[in-house]
């Protein structure tokens, strides 16, 4: 209730919702004693993924997999990839408007249309997957992220998370801050402002156009996704240098989205099953990310990549500058400062417990 | 295939396995097409854990809602607690004769029957929760831990993690190795094994006794879970120091069981319920453990508890020694030696990977 006054005075109104489209099937058959519903969904869930992409793409195959087999195809989810029916960035539209039942995207792609999603995905020297987990499932992320998104006539879930990214590929060594003068680097979102208070320019473009633009000098670095994700598109041949750690994208967490109206047609077990395929999806596309990724660094290093660390005294200053950048996103939005007073709360009290265990665990390893 | 000529050649036969006695109504009214299948099955689920034990137990009880609202009531899975049908410790003998369909509880608890177990489950400067999730699910571990249950008539899944725990509750400062020495602490399986070995005397107990024999002197120390469960247990109240970290266990992954036959007579759509419900609280249970230990931590701090830090010294002489007590138990038995060669060799792969990202992202942090 006190998260709804909040968002109320906050000034976000109750748009109204067209009745999405459901493509329904309904076997009227009578329904004898204890027999199962025998109405039938046959759903789209549009993505921002290509085809088969490494990682997220498969996850939220898998996701759909999980569906189709747990409602023996009463409920049938049918993926597309980016592009087939909406552009990648246009995935939450489309299923706000009720195009598509369902959707699968990172959150951060509709800061545009919804400034606090950003706060649910990724965040500069913000929290790993289980920081974002703990938080979303148990500290109250999750209430908010669905009060964010109401008046959108969407429900979000957490759907997976890539775990800790990499700095990006450079053709240029950074050994101080002032090697951010002047870089031309692709790198968007809240990365892409702190480049540019550090001096840097954000070049962005879209992931087909990458390796040829560091190739031919037309920006000196680019941050992708992580080991896995980068090797598959190469771009370990026109970078010299591979920087960590992820400083930027900590972890970032991708959302299942389903249009409201269509969710409430959908009887309880139905509802369930969606819920506990998001859940299993969530913890898997992580344990993917996490496997993938550590045999990649492997591939790459093989195939003599040079992995750097960036300076501490570069990490220090990037640290404050990122710590600007969020307060003065959250600030610039009333719903975002809401969602980010509570999360940033609630996170710093995870940060000073992980410095005892999580943190130490990695210490004690010798 | 090449798994199970490994474990043929260590001698692992594949023992007869009575028929669950599966308790199974079937409407067997004839199936309209387009109809749901209408067979029944009321399972028994025995558990290792107290009623609403915090964490694990109200993470089993989790399990089965999810089971029975996914599947309309057409698999309800009824949830005993330690005791109630069988005791904490027989729940593996139980799944395994078909007394219960499915069984929850700690793979270790039945090392004495299944040495590899233990591998599955947690070991001293072992794998965190993530690592060993990437293990289990993209790096071979699972498949090793169905071929290892096999011969029992059992199929596992991991359902749920406790994350980091404490190093424990002690009424003596631990400031050199010598303060081992003598040092009469509840501490079972391995961790107990490097307590011996540093010097220490291994006094187990059920935990109904820990509180009073820390109080009255008969032990000097105790391990137990982390802050969430300690807290409830009220260990506090009897102890001086709660040290950190939990080297002897990193984490603790849980088991779900089921017996083979059993599983076998569920259609397709309830077996896949059953593994997507495992998945979901395998992440869940964690995400509880995180945010409660956080909390639960803060509230032992105001009531006073000095926590402290073992000393580098100490945990490298506890590292050492765990070292060759997980070396010498994988040693002393076919199956888990196999198990432990494939596992250490991924594990290590993994811990140099985090050095550089997961590990280094708390670094950064300032």
């Amino acid at each position: 209730m006190k998260r709804r006054q909040i968002l109320a005075a906050a000034g976000v109104g109750l748009a109204a919702t067209a009745l999405a489209g459901c493509n329904k099937e309904t076997e009227t058959a009578a329904k004898p004693e204890g027999t199962a519903s025998t109405e039938k969904f046959n759903w789209k869930m549009v993505t921002s993924w290509p085809k088969n992409f490494p990682g997220v793409g498969v996850g939220a195959e898998n996701f759909a997999k999980r569906v189709n087999e747990m409602s023996d195809g009463r409920l049938t989810v049918k993926v597309y990839a980016a592009g087939e029916l909406v552009p990648a960035l246009e995935v939450f539209d489309a299923v706000s408007r009720g195009t598509a039942e369902m959707g699968h995207g990172a959150p951060y792609y509709w800061k545009g249309k919804v400034p606090a999603a950003q706060f649910f995905c990724a965040l500069p020297f913000g929290p790993n997957a289980q920081e974002m987990n703990a938080w979303l499932h148990r500290g109250g992320g999750m209430e908010l992220w669905e009060e964010v998104y109401k008046p959108f006539g969407v429900l979000p879930m957490a759907c997976g998370a890539t775990g800790v990214q990499t700095a990006g590929w450079f053709n240029k060594e950074i050994k101080s801050v002032d090697d951010f003068n002047g870089l031309k680097m692709r790198t968007p979102g809240l990365g892409g402002e702190v480049l540019t208070k550090m001096g840097g320019t954000v070049v962005n473009m879209p992931a087909g156009e990458i390796f040829t633009a560091l190739q031919t000098g037309a920006i000196d670095a680019t941050e992708w996704i992580g080991p896995y994700n980068d090797l598959a598109l190469g771009l370990h041949k026109a970078a010299k240098y591979y920087y960590t750690p992820g400083w930027q994208e900590p972890n970032v967490t991708f959302e299942l989205d389903v249009n409201l109206k269509a969710w409430e047609t959908l009887p309880d077990d139905l509802k369930a099953i969606v819920r506990s395929a998001a859940r299993a999806v969530n913890g898997d596309m992580l344990d993917d990310y996490n496997a993938k990724n550590m045999e990649a660094m492997e591939q790459l290093r093989e195939q003599g990549v040079e992995v750097r660390r960036l300076p501490d005294e570069v990490l220090a200053r990037l640290r404050e500058v990122a710590a600007e950048v969020v307060d003065a996103s959250a600030a610039a939005d009333p719903v975002a400062s809401k969602v980010w007073e509570q999360q940033s709360a609630y996170l710093n009290r995870l940060y000073e417990y992980a410095e005892l265990n999580e943190k130490d665990i990695y210490n004690i390893r010798g």
